[in-house]
């Protein structure tokens, strides 16, 4: 056990539902033997924490709850049974807290899919405090030459839209259309697709996302889903032979999408959902859907194994993430933001502030 | 050539769309470079072939046309480039008739995609006449010691199934549901995955079904869908560790257990889309399918392969089909029977009559 | 934590390389935080077990050493973390005694490739004894209809084929020849492919063996290799269409069929093997090989997953596997038959006598 | 059939084994319904091209002789069976010049494992001549943006670095280790590899060489394997966990490489082999094999899709092949140079001169 723990930290708490956070300080926790005690550095801020608060989806929270899965800081304690990671060494706080490691989902590597998983900032306190607890098999590996402000994001974006590419079993070569392209999970997952050596036809809508999409994430056509005519049309022309994508990946926030991936993937395509409109539902034709043996696949959070693959992406130079970083005091005034939809961008916290 | 090809053959034609198939004499066609003259003995009767005679479907027919896709015969003439098959063996003209074997998918070994595939019965002539053409690469060979009247139920239903379940990934020791087990489909459905190894739970609804099911047909479990306070909860039970069916072959003719399969079906699971109810949708909540990370899955027809490895199991003696044999004369007889809702099992034409 | 544990319970320790074993009180350990305390009722010796005392395998056991990895019993006690078992219920202590859940094999479900995998019996003490601690994700799972001298042996040769069967990456319908088809190994890969839906081609020598395997065991041909003028013709005449086996499992304690299962195998074939002849090299020559684009790979054993699957096919009555039962006391009489040459089939030690 | 076809063209002819090839004049042949003739505009040559000179592999080939199986140029004639293919298109005629298209084989997509297989250049005529005859359905289709002389080569060593890249089953952001890395294949394998997301280890020998890797190859890291002092070890090092690459792919031409691989490849990894040293042998320790449960796998030429992918990475400007043009009559030459080890670089034909 390291010295320098204190007793005390600043965390952001959330003591009803509702909200809102308060900012002040908490007692430090103990690892048990199978956890780390992780010194959270920087935590970036994600739509999911604001559902925490609002307590707006079917699963309830912990309260009080301290919120936060994008937690990115160092080791500064571990119990006897803690293997693999070391005190010093970078650790990531994501949404897989811990699981079970022993139930059948467990044993073939789906631990997102554990009955007991234990999700940060939502079944467990999150990365919003200094010092935050996690299962030592679970924390990411953050190898030293990363900075941990600008990783912090990567935590859950990142590995999702990785994971989702991998679901897709869109292979080297072939292409994959991006639904949502603009946002912050289509620009990561268009550097995943391009870095995996995928194609990518952005769809999404505006001047400013098109230039985006074509001169800085790498894609090479971009469909304005606003200004197309013929959305399935101009998909499947963006294509070589005009038969569509390999794959489609769904981030978008509202349901038409989801309906219209069915009909522009290619025949024998994957069209995966990784995005989650309220209340939405996927919808496809059986007849055709049956005739062009397509394939419709929810994708959830990435496993260990997907998240150290999809940090060493990273860590080679290939993935970029704009943010902007504010004090973890300053957490309400995020919020606020993103509830007023004036958010563009990823926000990282310095719990330093 | 062989010398004993008539000039003129019996047939059952349909002259216009709408019907009534006509039973007379047309001439015998000759095969093509790459084609084979299967002397059809016998031909199931699917219900695809009355959308053909009521044209209800949204791609036309050829007219005028012979109908019938599941012709089992005697190979009597064949062009210069067929290989792998000789006069005097036994072949099965089924749903593809031809591909162009050039096309992106039938590289990769999925001719049923193929955008030039010929139809049986449908855009080319089918095997309701007794001397039929198909493309020397598509005919299914048949092993001398099936008999030609039981094997040509096989040739549409029994390859279908069978490509659901390899396509539905559940391996040796899984469990799949089967809705509609009651059924055509689903009853050879059950004996193609007792023979894979695969448990199976039925699902469909009457005592004489659940008996047949479980006493003749393998499967370790029926769950009445008329009769279930909870289908969702009853299938979920009837698995070992209460998680679900590892796939669910849908084979219904209903839109609803298209939308409950995903409900009941394990995390990770595949659900399986085989019928083809008129108008119906598939439509599944976005969120739960993420979470659980479910595949839902349309899958057509058999390719080449498919067929070859139905066709064996059925010779190892591991499928029962039954059927009763009629003249080709008497076809229009047994479109009355489907149309009034009065068919049970199968029905095999002999063209000798 | 159950009131009764004895303090001091009997155990056959191994002080020495080279043996021999004593039979003797020892302590009975307790559990760390995540580790189970196993009341070993029964367990099966391996040949492993022999050159665990004998020293005679590159690795070194640990010393003062209780050998023995097929241990079936009953959960006395069990440390604060471990989840998904309870005491009473029924397990099993196998070779991979705990592994560290945490590394890149481990985050891949390749757990027996832990680098700090504990091997029982061999690096950490085993089941002859009657108390064992073994880590509680990786005890087997036992349902408790299994008898528990029965399923012992299952427990390392069961599960090793198993493995080898679902590597080897045959499907349903497909054929695979095991070679060394009459031993215990083979024996059970027999039983286990036909529960997989596979046909088999067993290869060995002599009548009794020959009798065993069609007549009991379920394969639809067998060859002698003592006998045969021409293996390679003659396992290739024993498939369908004369192109040879699908997959070859090989389980033999000698070179010569590691090498000439290249030949026979078909094109696109898979070699898996299995068996561990000492000092004995994989060899085929590259010209065929890559003409033929055949696969040779290493099949060691299985990890938790396939633990549970190998086990539920015993539970559904599908493999039988023959063994005397003795008592613990008795073990170097079992070592001494083993180093004759004198046994036949598999010996379970009850550890109450 | 276009007007300009002349009825005689020159070509390079092999009387008799062992040669010499005669440049002469010789009749245009006319294709059969399944087949096109090509105006061959460049072909490369190929050390294959060389064995077929000479009759030293075991396979007999046609006499008299055309060889060359790289050749790329204008469809200029067809048969009436023909599609997707038309009259002016590019074409390239590859080693495998048809199949039969029927076999279990072919219905899997293993074109080039089809025991009918046309050979280009060997067991039928090739593409050193003005007008070859090759299968429609097997000829490579090429974009009209690609010049003919460059994508020679790839037609054959592209599509088969290509092919075991694929083969070798390693995802984007694994590793692989190139054997013979600044050769002609190991070339062109680090640039697939790349263009398919992998990371590539470069082993060969040589300041030269390893320059070459580095800079324009984009291998992260070289192995001398004339001067490393440990290559398993160095080889190891060189992976970011020092555990080994995922797959190995061996273009060497000798054999100590392809016993070296199984060692330093990581556990669960793959050894892929391309290369064809004469009478050289694959060997592998069983011990180590199976404990590290690795794959050797031989990987022989792409088929019809491989080809079409790997076509398609070139006509994105990925991939760069040196080469040397001089006319068909100068291949005598060419061959002179290549039996005294003195080629450096491809040679590519041009038909015209």
């Amino acid at each position: 056990m390291s010295q320098n723990i204190p007793e005390k930290q600043w965390a952001q708490v959330i003591e009803k539902t509702g909200g809102p956070v308060e900012y002040k300080e908490i007692p430090v926790q103990k690892p048990g033997p199978d956890e780390v005690l992780v010194n959270i550095k920087f935590s970036g801020v994600c739509h999911t924490d604001l559902h925490a608060v609002n307590g707006d989806w079917p699963l309830p929270t912990k309260l009080p709850l301290v919120g936060g899965h994008e937690g990115a800081g160092i080791v500064v304690a571990k119990g006897e049974l803690v293997q693999d990671i070391e005190i010093g060494d970078h650790a990531g706080v994501k949404w897989i807290n811990g699981s079970c490691l022993a139930c059948d989902f467990c044993q073939q590597s789906d631990e997102p899919l554990c009955a007991k998983a234990l999700l940060s900032g939502y079944t467990v306190d999150g990365s919003f405090q200094q010092y935050a607890i996690a299962k030592g098999a679970h924390v990411a590996r953050i190898p030293k030459e990363i900075p941990l402000d600008a990783i912090s994001p990567v935590l859950c974006a990142g590995i999702t839209v990785y994971k989702g590419l991998k679901e897709s079993g869109a292979r080297p070569g072939q292409t994959v259309a991006i639904v949502g392209a603009g946002g912050g999970l289509g620009s990561l997952a268009q550097q995943y697709a391009k870095a995996m050596g995928l194609r990518t036809i952005a769809i999404d809508s505006g001047e400013e996302k098109k230039k985006m999409c074509l001169e800085e994430l790498g894609s090479h056509a971009f469909i304005d889903f606003a200004t197309s005519k013929n959305v399935v049309k101009d998909v499947q022309a963006a294509t070589e032979d005009g038969l569509g994508p390999h794959a489609v990946i769904l981030v978008a926030v509202n349901e038409k999408p989801f309906q219209q991936a069915a009909e522009y993937v290619r025949p024998r395509g994957t069209v995966i959902c990784i995005g989650l409109p309220a209340g939405a539902y996927l919808r496809a034709p059986v007849f055709e859907s049956v005739i062009k043996m397509i394939t419709i696949k929810g994708s959830y959070v990435g496993n260990r194994k997907d998240t150290s693959e999809a940090l060493e992406f990273y860590r080679r130079g290939l993935i970029k993430v704009p943010y902007k970083t504010v004090g973890l005091s300053e957490l309400q005034k995020v919020y606020d933001l993103m509830h007023e939809g004036k958010i563009a961008g990823r926000y990282v916290l310095d719990t330093s502030k």
